[in-house]
């Protein structure tokens, strides 16, 4: 039994792995903390949760944590996780860190988009903690930087194309569409149900920070440095991320040899399900569940190929993978507490 | 390992006891049916479901279901319900029914509400499958009449007060709305995304058919005819009921008596959450979990009680209710295949 | 052409008024007020707006405003309209107050739900603004009292039952479920997309400050004190209110004699839509519009009335109702900016 | 006072014309056909219409419209238009088509992408009734071929940018997503409420049926021919297309020099907004309305130039743009009926 501490818990990240870890036989919660909300229970914030925990959120103390704790999952902004991380470390603690703090490995890149990194020396270390790519890293590492919801549906589909050269590096072009959860569980008006309801908007237009994140990796598969177009969408639905690409192909790589690639790539991940020729994935059918639906096309007018693939962002975009990841360090069964179908309707 | 049956699993309560059943350590799906989908892959009409089930869905033949497995989960239209059963039963299957068929006792009544009934000897040997009220009853039975999705929804807040004297037998309004799941899977233009999406409506006004599913049950808790007013309406949601229920208390009879009344009654009863004081439950907190929410407040201007329950229609309300009751008929762990949280958001 | 300016421009209201007032043939905005948005394009705040509007927000100064505006709508909260609306009235303005301030003759019941009032004086001077039932004291007041968007879909079915005593004033319990809003552009957890989306809730059960309001007027259709149950509840759609009403008719008292009754009452009103027996109102067949719809049946079983309302919450629930008050009040023909049909689907 | 007759009016877009002329001072509705709802009140299956319309739909019969009517408006399915529309012109009404029938010039494409065509000898006089690209030849049209939704979500933004040689003819990538009623209104599993609501997917990858029409007219801006990828997606809204495009412009072009070109070929355009630097669209901010609201950013890290358009699919996207195609028509104002603001929120 895998005693688990949630750092930052009163988000939808947090709820999502006290869902998640409610359901694993070989994982407990011991502790949750929020500073905002310490001294609260946690089924008071999040009535959903009622019946099945009776914690409450405590301050962040990272000793006590250690102390209580054995994984440590956190699930703070990107600046705060920097601040906590080493702390959990030096504590004993292996850690998987949700935010955007430690995925990058070029401390330059960190600072130009996200601002001064106060951990870089973690940097190096850190295991991009997308399992399908990196299972073996992650087994023995003592910081699993989980990735980001964005990356995690473009990086799937494309990466064992572009190491297979199968793709062209330049141009790809990735068109994302995101549920509202994706922006967190805050009070703002922009993210109010009837500014997000019945509408449909682009945000972030060239200048989205999951972009180097994604790059990182793309450039990594290819071999050389990938420059990439992301554009995210915001839907009015709660869960789900839907990502639309578009890439060249190499010469005579067709529709059925990029499925076949795929499928053999995949052939032993347990959630990456390739769609058979003529179906394209739907967010519907992998919400709540740890799956990555991949669909693909070649279009013959254009000679361009296009990638489909569909996540739910909290799950495997987030709390998921992130649970994923706990299995495969802690030796494991890679699926326990994520064997849950999709919630269709 | 229970060897599990589904007659008629192309509907979203199908595909709700496939989501299920796979998380059930002791139950096994061996077959589904569906005339109009027979042969077809049951994951090419339910994605969700891909790498889960490598069941096809095969023609209802009740010899070969009966050879296959011990449980059956009947999940065909009233009067399609009443033609299979008998036949299920004779040859040595247990039936747990999800349509209306075999939940009023009384042949007069359904016959005024539904049309002749075929089988009515089996109307006095059906268990009502509402296990907080009838559990022991569904211990033993060999056909168990799993309740409407509204009368789930009724009962358990009112029964427990009306057996106890706590509220008059009348006048009792429900007021229930309900997500547009509850109308099962069809294409109709008046259930299509564009007519339920931002629309908010009442239907079947007076007329509904669950009216009468409820009096029985009310009758027998109050021990006297009841007569309900019961008004549907439909939300633009997928899943989840929210019933609001108007009533008499008796006499001195105190918003703090009924939360406890209702919290003994339901003390070991793991499905079902009386929320504090003050609280009033969401749909929103119980989607995709077997629980029923419910809150109270009686109203000191005009000394009405206010009951409020919260389901998620499909699970509570149909499949996961029908899985409870399988539990229980088999002796098993009433929890099993039912432990996930509500997917909150 | 009347000069109108809108004092507290920037919430839902507003904007409606803006939207509304755009295609009115004889009316003007002139001047648009917000403290926190002063100097600010109203269409930057409300890109809707763009190209129709080149005004900006100002800080709201009685006197300026009075030189510039005939007709003033103040659309600030409650406790606030009391502080600018003796100025405006004092510059020889006419208004039409938004906000509950000027609602309830009673300045004792005003004080027991809303807190005290600076302007009890205006209290008896105020016409309540249902032009249905008041048009005639509308045409000639300096004040009128715009009604609440849940007291204006309980009056209209309610009031000529009452006045023509169709109906017992005693139970009367009004169930309403209303659009995300009603409750504002504003920036709350409980109200972001997440919250509301696939949720359904009650909330202030047994406290709602409509409740007062629409006492008052049921008291006086009735000739008699009324007290009612009213609960409302959270709808995931962004307009519309409908609303459930149980009563008990006068003995003899059918289906058909309500809705003749009805007809007949708004046989010259030309927002309130009598429905023909059988059929019910939905949120969606008035949105946008300034549209009551009306359904009624008497159910048998019961012996009890079911009354359904349905209406835009910022139209006739509001904005709507605001322009047809002005139009009275200046003796122009009533529908004048309000034609629009319902946006469907 | 334009007589007007609409030709299968029992779908959303005859539903559309019927709010929209209704507001339109110059124009009157005279008849309305539907085979299927032949003598049925327009009002019984459009409550929203209720009060506003008494006319009952007739059976399409050309001779007795073009007795009748001036003008019509043919909104039934493709093949199915080129079946009336000869007759009506014949019988001497002016007609705005909805289908896609006359839209292609080249009769080869047509029957590669839809099937035979019977009127082909029509196709070259039909006049593509883009307003803002072809206003001159629509003035003096008989036959009006209304874009589809995709594609003047698609055209406005590239044509002038292409015209003037500021972006490049390939690679021209089409990212769009549509609300539901894009695809009418109709009862199909795959279009019910509780497969679109919380959905989000790509359908005709690489086959939709709008991509020929949008190359057609690409081709005659760009001055040669144009080959695009063209993927639309189902968002879980009623009304809306967002459109995003990806291509390449030309050296030096600078996002401001786009937004000047946009803004200054649209200076004119009373119906298209093009937003200032760093601003995009929102479908949520044009529903209802008849504007297509621009934005644009060029991707310094890419070099790919980013255009964002929105529109309301029923108004923009095929009622509305077919009103204003009548207003150029009869030589009316071009804004006549189309003066609404969008509905927001």
């Amino acid at each position: 039994m895998v005693r688990c501490a949630i750092v930052g818990g009163s988000g939808y990240t947090g709820v999502e792995l006290l869902r998640l870890l409610h359901l694993h036989p070989e994982a407990e919660v011991v502790a949750v903390t929020s500073r905002r909300h310490a001294g609260e229970p946690v089924d008071e914030l999040f009535p959903s949760l009622a019946h099945a925990y009776s914690l409450r959120f405590q301050e962040p103390d990272p000793g006590r944590l250690a102390a209580e704790a054995q994984m440590v999952f956190t699930a703070v902004p990107h600046q705060a996780a920097m601040e906590v991380v080493p702390a959990l470390l030096e504590a004993g603690c292996r850690v998987v860190d949700l935010s955007a703090d430690f995925r990058l490995r070029d401390p330059r890149v960190y600072g130009e988009w996200y601002g001064p990194h106060s951990a870089a020396g973690l940097l190096r270390e850190a295991v991009y903690g997308l399992p399908e790519l990196y299972g073996e890293q992650v087994a023995s590492a003592r910081l699993v930087a989980n990735p980001g919801c964005y990356p995690t549906s473009a990086l799937l589909p494309l990466v064992p194309l572009l190491r297979a050269g199968m793709v062209a590096p330049d141009p790809i072009i990735v068109d994302s569409k995101s549920g509202a959860s994706g922006a967190g569980r805050t009070g703002s008006v922009a993210l109010s149900f009837c500014e997000v309801n019945q509408g449909f908007r682009a945000y972030k237009v060239a200048e989205h920070r999951h972009t180097p994140e994604m790059e990182q990796e793309l450039s990594e598969a290819a071999g050389r440095a990938v420059v990439i177009n992301f554009t995210p969408h915001l839907v009015p639905m709660s869960r789900g991320i839907l990502t639309t690409i578009y890439c060249q192909p190499a010469q005579g790589v067709t529709t059925q040899a990029v499925l076949e690639r795929l499928s053999s790539f995949y052939a032993e991940a347990p959630f990456v399900r390739v769609l058979p020729l003529g179906r394209f994935p739907d967010c519907a059918h992998v919400r709540g569940s740890n799956f990555c639906d991949i669909g693909a096309r070649l279009d013959r007018r254009t000679g361009r190929l296009i990638l489909v693939s569909a996540i739910d962002n909290l799950v495997k975009g987030a709390a998921g993978q992130a649970v994923q990841n706990m299995n495969i360090m802690w030796g494991m069964e890679e699926t326990l507490g994520l064997r849950s179908l999709p919630l269709h309707p």
